[in-house]
């Protein structure tokens, strides 16, 4: 019997292709199964990213993650990926999972992780996150000295946002979507609407820079990530 | 006369040779100069992270930042670090300043940044930080769906640093060094101390990684980096 193979969880950054760790590419080229998110519309973000690197005789394992659904069904579809990618290792092969960004910061590889760590190895390969890539793209400092750095969901309640907002040097709100509008005022309120930013994929083809004070609530990006320092470096 | 340079600041990852981007790498080959800081002993962290990269006839600049020093000497180190920079930049020489981790997360190029963005060509190349490092080498969640990540800096005062990690889904607090006694304390008494691990140079040769609890005061590493995360993952 064979030994089991190793999952690894392998972060393809925020979406340009040349920020890839030499890491990812080796454990790319090397892995005997590529698996890979992919939305309702067959499109993979991860893969996309990824492309360039991926061995034209790729075995590949779209695993279809739906965006917006009821917990229940989003857990059956962990469960049912989980099970798929288990059938690989068991069989051993090695299997990388690609994530946009990093596997542990917000993403879907987290959820197949907590069904797959007890009986499975895996190993992470980190990537660069939307935290550093919104930073690197308006030269903003993330922190510096006593500085607190806060990554906040919009999905928050507005006490919860607003509280996190405060309590934060630096905040990197993600997952602003049908939230825009709360982030806003919530900024507007703690007077950093001026000192705001809202990006679109940054680093990637398609980025978008705005100041959040030049952005109409009906012309807000859905996929974006607003990014706020309070004050200049000490 | 000929073109301004332009001044890359260019993030190495935390300790991994293997976790440079493909981008770090390509700006570290082909830069005229490569500029990074380097301790009070003579050693640059930085530069030994990306040794294998740098090419042989390389011109090099190591930049003396005293790591614990009067404010005023940090700004004098700084303000003829960039004058130094500078002039090769008004020469029309590209450089690459390399930082440990991310040039925006918590290091020396911000501050050299801050007194060249004005005059200079800035373009940073985002780099791996420590924090999805860490979560890396412990399997841990940063954050997923309502979560709250905060870098906290262990510099801050007992009040602060308890307010912080209690907002907190997942808290990484850095700059341990001298201040284990408080972080250990705060961790207890908000209940985490069980959860915390300390993590040495992760990713890096000499990585290190130990329950807190089992760490005694004396014995706590310097240079080190605690991540605590509150919760499963719901």
């Amino acid at each position: 019997m064979s030994a089991s193979g190793l999952l690894y969880g392998v972060g393809v950054g925020p979406g340009d292709p040349q920020l890839l760790t030499l890491k990812a590419c080796e454990v790319i080229r090397s892995v005997d199964v590529l698996a890979y998110p992919m939305n309702v519309s067959g499109t993979s973000v991860a893969r996309s990213i990824a492309a360039d690197f991926i061995p034209e005789d790729a075995a590949e394992l779209a695993i279809h993650v739906p965006m917006k659904v009821e917990r229940g069904q989003a857990q059956d579809a962990y469960d049912s990926a989980a099970r798929l990618i288990s059938d690989h290792l068991n069989a051993g092969r090695d299997v990388a999972y690609l994530c946009v960004g990093d596997p542990l910061f917000y993403g879907s590889f987290m959820y197949l992780a907590a069904r797959l760590a007890e009986t499975q190895k895996i190993e992470i390969v980190p990537g660069i996150t939307s935290l550093t890539a919104c930073a690197a793209r308006t030269l903003t400092p993330l922190g510096g000295r006593n500085d607190i750095l806060s990554v906040v969901p919009a999905t928050l309640d507005e006490a919860a946002l607003k509280s996190a907002i405060a309590g934060a040097d630096t905040a990197v709100i993600i997952k602003v979507g049908r939230h825009f509008g709360k982030v806003r005022d919530a900024l507007h309120a703690d007077g950093l609407l001026s000192r705001a930013v809202i990006l679109e994929s940054a680093t990637g083809e398609d980025e978008r820079v705005t100041p959040l004070a030049d952005v109409k609530q009906e012309e807000a990006p859905y996929f974006s990530t607003i990014l706020v320092r309070r004050g200049d470096l000490s």
